[in-house]
This record gives structure tokens, sequence and C-alpha cells, in this order.
């Protein structure tokens, strides 16, 4: 079998965690399988790397900073190709740019456009264990690029799609990805597999394990993958295309985004182009609006043209998006601007909910009999998002899981 | 002016010595100079790097020792780019491989066999700061490679050869070449200029600023370089080939040599072949030996047909030689090894001494003065040098510093 194996900052974050890597890639390799190896940067290097050049000047420029973090990466593949010589492992490391990774030249968060793995194939050919620096590589230019956050995984993925291989494992500290966050849910059980689309939902719910283009990357060149831990031998969560069978279970999982805020605009005037006029300076002004509901609300009066207006947003940015809906206030005429950050976001994922009716009424009794209020709904092919106060979220979330996922 | 400037470690050590680097770099772009600053590792950088391979093996393998090494100069390659850019200094950095330097494959201690300085030139004309990685480059086969110890400097003379530079700097933490150790000497003076041959032979005599190989590299290929301190704006040194004036002054500079230990074997027969198979023996070893003396001493009788055999090596070598020599004493037939590390080399250096005659016998005469036993003589064209008691080595150095060299 040829297989990439993926190893984040923590998993390599000390020279004594990358021997464990090692050992277990050489176990692998005794096996008779061919190994990939991509790694990030050792946990905090990254971090420390940007706060160098910060202290410098507030925002370097961006082609020097990827010069700067791809030695992070550049670090760990020596390291870990070093301990499994320590194992009598031949093992060789590569840079991205040594590993045929082409980027675009959008320095920070490149897109990769091309992999040559013809060095990895003979590499491989040859019995050595190969390492690949994960998160960076090179443009057609010869620039050194990064990947953004997430990199790492991205490059995984789109080497297990260049190299044809027949598993990509992503190695992280969960065993997998679960039926809702075992830390608030006790009950909560990890997935043998779950579809792209679900993963995808719960990646961007806030179920934070892999970052969405990733998982998008996998769907697109059907890559199958496992999430699973560095730390232990369980089996982990496969990850690939939906299958029939799939679609026996309504609700894949629960997730709960404790990160967002909510805006509401009174009385918006209840006329063409007002919230357009709205959106687009928010969208101007470079934030992120996740749900919008227009309702009538205890600031419209029925029938007087006016409706209130609410969505929510990442809470970081709740201050940024109350400063600039107050200087539009005048020019479209609503009454207000109340913001919040009291809220959290509980969402159901399942393929089976196209097939299956009633799923929303069984989610919403069960948060009535729980005594959860319901501030917001918003719902897509395959889940439901119900905004609810932040101080029930937890509750909300169990009640919910035990109604579709208990025993 | 086309000036490559080099910084060592220890002037790029934190984030502010690299500001203070851009504030100088930015002062000759003020100028209108074109600069290319070739940077060494973050001191200790380097030594942290190599400390953790050898946590996981105590002989990492050489090919990934240079791809980990490799990153302490890109990231000070990145935070000096930076640092211009918060001057407002357009400046863009390089690594070796990006800078056209190729060298051999012979991982840690690589020869540049190469520079294609057509990428540096376009930046230069662009009106950019070039900032190139020292101490690194590429082999043809894609390979990263660094240059040894001292690495960095040879990036610079090599640089400026191929860009054909009107001026080469190579900061460092002292003024420039000085006629002697000023902590033992304090009437040592700073030199002007010094040639290629005179700084070779300080160089490789304690007076640690330069690698030879830099200034052998310099001198094949007439780079005129200058040494100078990155604390101050005091012109610093230049060395340069010789020219008639040097050979006014017949001793350049005086140096001492702590780190050197004596081997003797007493009574060596005097048949042919006895040297050779004892030299043999220490080259098999990889000992370094330095100045050899053959003479009629305490264990040889007159007449008997044995003499006294001694030579000098690096201190740290010494235990290593006296066992590879007692095991060839039945062999060739030597009576005993007699080992000692308290001694220390003192030698004068100029070109002059080439036309004037009497300088052996008036440096002889100062060391008689000062009451220190010569042991050991050794002569080259523009060098001579004694070993001495290393009780009484600075007293010695200041005597004939004194005789050559008081004002």
């Amino acid at each position: 079998m040829l297989i990439v194996q993926k190893y984040g900052g923590t998993s390599v974050g000390n020279t004594d965690r990358i021997k464990n890597v090692a050992g277990r890639v050489a176990k692998y390799h005794a096996q008779g399988d061919k190994i990939v190896v991509v790694v990030s940067a050792m946990s905090g290097v990254t971090d420390n790397l940007i706060k160098l050049a910060r202290e410098i000047m507030p925002l370097p420029s961006e082609r020097e900073l990827d010069v700067l973090l791809a030695t992070g990466e550049q670090t760990t593949i020596a390291l870990t190709a070093i301990s499994l010589h320590a194992r009598e492992v031949p093992a060789v490391s590569l840079t991205g740019a040594q590993a045929g990774i082409v980027t675009d030249g959008v320095h920070t968060k490149a897109k990769i456009q091309n992999i040559t793995p013809k060095k990895i194939h003979d590499l491989l050919n040859q019995g050595h264990v190969v390492i690949v620096a994960g998160f960076q590589g090179q443009s057609i230019e010869g620039q050194i690029t990064t990947l953004g956050r997430g990199g790492s995984d991205l490059t995984a993925i789109a080497l297990a799609a260049a190299l044809r291989a027949d598993l990509c494992q992503i190695y992280t500290d969960v065993d997998g990805v679960y039926t809702a966050d075992p830390r608030v849910v006790p009950a909560a059980r990890k997935l043998e597999e779950i579809s792209y689309d679900e993963m995808l939902e719960l990646a961007s719910l806030g179920a934070k394990i892999m970052q969405s283009r990733s998982v998008e990357f996998a769907k697109k060149f059907g890559v199958v993958f496992e999430v699973r831990s560095s730390l232990n031998e369980n089996p982990g969560t496969l990850v690939k295309e939906e299958t029939k069978s799939m679609e026996g279970i309504v609700v894949r999982g629960v997730s709960l985004d404790k990160n967002q805020a909510k805006i509401t605009l009174v009385a918006v005037p209840d006329k063409p182009g007002a919230a357009a006029r709205i959106f687009e300076t928010i969208g101007d002004a470079n934030l992120n609006v996740d749900m919008i509901v227009q309702n009538v609300g205890h600031g419209g009066t029925p029938g007087s043209g006016a409706t209130d207006l609410s969505f929510t947003l990442d809470k970081p940015e709740l201050l940024k998006a109350q400063k600039v809906l107050d200087g539009l206030k005048a020019e479209v005429g609503f009454a207000g601007v109340i913001a919040t950050d009291g809220i959290a976001k509980l969402s159901i994922v399942g393929v089976g909910m196209k097939s299956h009716s009633g799923v929303a009424g069984k989610m919403f009794a069960a948060l009535a009999r729980a005594g959860v209020n319901i501030d917001m709904i918003s719902t897509s092919e395959i889940k439901i998002s119900v905004v609810v106060d932040l101080a029930k979220g937890e509750q909300a979330m169990k009640a919910v899981h035990d109604a579709f996922l208990g025993n």
C-alpha cells in the first residue's frame, strides 16, 4: 500500500514526540508499505516566528513571512528523517519545493496548482520513507509560498491525490470525528465514517478538526482520508463520498459554536435596496456574516412597512460591525442597532435529512422539552442550525444529541 | 558602487541588532549604492539546531543536517528584509539556492562551484537591497548544502567576485585586524591594510577573525575586502594583494596560539623509513601535525644513531596521538613518548621579511631579554614561529610586539 500520513504540530511538538512518530512510521514501513509523511512545524514555532517578525513591523511583507514561516516545517522534516535513521529506516526529507509542489504566487494563502510526484515515486521505489514539509510550496517564479493555516492537511491530501495513494491518514490529538464534543456530551460516540459534506458542515460549524478547504479538496479529487490519533492505535474516522448506507442515519453529529454574536437592526424600512446597502457595507468592511433572518419583531409595527433584520457573525468582529452599522443608520433609516454576544449556534448535520422528514420538528421538540428558547433558525439540505442563549448552549446540545444519537 | 556586506551571527543576534544592521544598510542605500547583504544565522541558532538533531541521534545524516541548518540563515534573511521594509527601503531575501549559489554535493562542507548572479543583478537594478542567506547553497541535483563553519564569509566573498562588486565588507565584533590581540598587548594597533598572505598566516595562527579558505578564495579571485565592526563607524582593515609599499613593514603582526600541544618521541632510530612510518600512522589517525623538528636531544646519545623527534598538534588531539604512538613504539623502536600541553606558539608575520634580513635574530634577542626560553623554531618566507612555555606566552608576545611594532 502507498500511504500518506500527516502529523500536526502537537504530534511533532518536541524531539520525543518526533521519535514516537518515527516509531509509528517504522512499523508501517516494516510491513512493506510505501510511506509519505507530511509534517507541520513543531507546535508554537510558527507563532514564535510571526511574533519575531511583528517585533520588527506590525504588518510584515507576506513574501518575507513565507520565507520565514517555511523554516518551521523544514526543521521538522530534517528531525523526522533523522529519527527514522536512528531506527535504521531509510528516509529522505523534501521541502515543498523539492517535493514538486507548485502553487500560485499568493503569499501566505497560496493555492496548490500542480504536483510533480516523480521525485517522490523514485525515492519510494528505492525503499525510502519520504518526509515532505507541509504547508509550503514554490511558485513557478521560484518564490517560497505557504498555504495558510491548516495548510499541512492540504499538502497531505493533495499529495495523496497526486500519488494515487491507497490511504491518507491525518494524525491529530483526537481519536476521530465524534457525534458531538465529548467534553460536553459524555454520550458522544466516535464515528466510523462520515461523508465529505457532513464533515464540511461540522468543520465550518465549530468542530475544528480540519479546515474546510482541505475537505473540499479531498472531495473534489475523491481522496478517502482517515482522521485518527497519534497518541494511540485506535482506528479513526474515515471521511469519504456518501454511500447509500450513510443515508440510513438521519443525524451524523451535533455541533455547538460559541464564537458567534448577533446583530439586530430594528425597524428597517421595507423598501427596495435597503438590505443590499446594509450587506454591501458589511462586505466592504470585510466582515463575514453567517446566518441572516428577516423577521417582524418588537421594533417593527405590523403594517408600518418596517421589519427587523438579524444576522450572526464571528464574535471578535462584533464591535467593528456595530460601528459600521451605526454610521449607516441615518442613510438607510433603521431605528437602531442591537448587538449581543450572548448567543451560541447549535447545528445538527446528516446526509440522511435529505430523505427523512420531521427532523426539524424533532429537534425543536427536544429543545422545548429542555426549556431552551429558539432565537433564529436556518436550514440547508443536510443541516439545521438554531441560535440559542449562550448560557443554555451546552444543555441544548445534550438534549438534541440525546434525541437523535442517544442510546 | 556595488557593495557586498556580510554580517555575522552576533551582529544579527536578536531583532534589535537586525534593526541596527538595517539602519546601516539603509544609509548606504540612501547614498545610491547597490547593496547585497549576506547574513549568518542568529547567534546560538545553529548550535541549538545541532543539539536538537543530536538529541535524536549522535551522528545525524549530513544531508539532513544541511536541511536543518539551512533554516537558520533563512530565518535571518526574512527578518532582515522586513527590517529594511520598516525603514521603507525596498528589499528582497534570497536563500542560497534562490541566489544561484551552486555547490558540489559534499554535505556540511560543500564547495561553491558556480554562481549565477543574474537574479541578484535584476533585483539590484530594480532598486532593491538583496539579502542573501550565507553558509548555504544547492547542488546541481537540487539538494540543500552548507559550506561549513565560516561559510557566510565565503558566500560574501564569492558573491563579491561573481557580481564584480566594488567592495566587500565583512562586519564582525572587532574593529579590524590588529598587530596583536589588544586584550593581551595594550600597545596593539589596528592595521589599515594587510596582504592576503599575511592574513592567512595570522588567521591560521590563532587570530581567528576569518577562516583560511575565505581568505584563500578572496586571494584567488582578487576580491579586496574590509574587516570592520558592526558596532561603530570606524574604518576597518583592508585585505588585498600585497603592494610594494607593504614590503617596507617587516612585521605586520604577532600572534599567539595557546591551543597547541607537543609530543616528543625519544631516541628514534636513525634509519630510513622511521619518520615516514610515524607520520603515516599519525595521518591515518586524522591527526593534524603543525610544526615538526628533529633534533639531537636528551634522549639521543650522539653517535648512537638515534635522534629525538618533536612535533606540535592541536591540544584536544594530544591524548589520541599519544595512544596511537604508544602502539608504534615497539615496531619503530623509539624509547618513549613525552606529551605536554604546557606550550604556546608565538609567531611574527610580514611580507617584508622576504626582503629584510636579521628578523629572526631580532626576535630571539627580544625573547632572551624577556627571559623566555625557545623550545622549537619553524620558519617560512613570511613568518617565524617559536614554541615557548605556555606560562610565558603572553609575556613573550608583548616583548616581541614591543621589539618590532612598539612606538
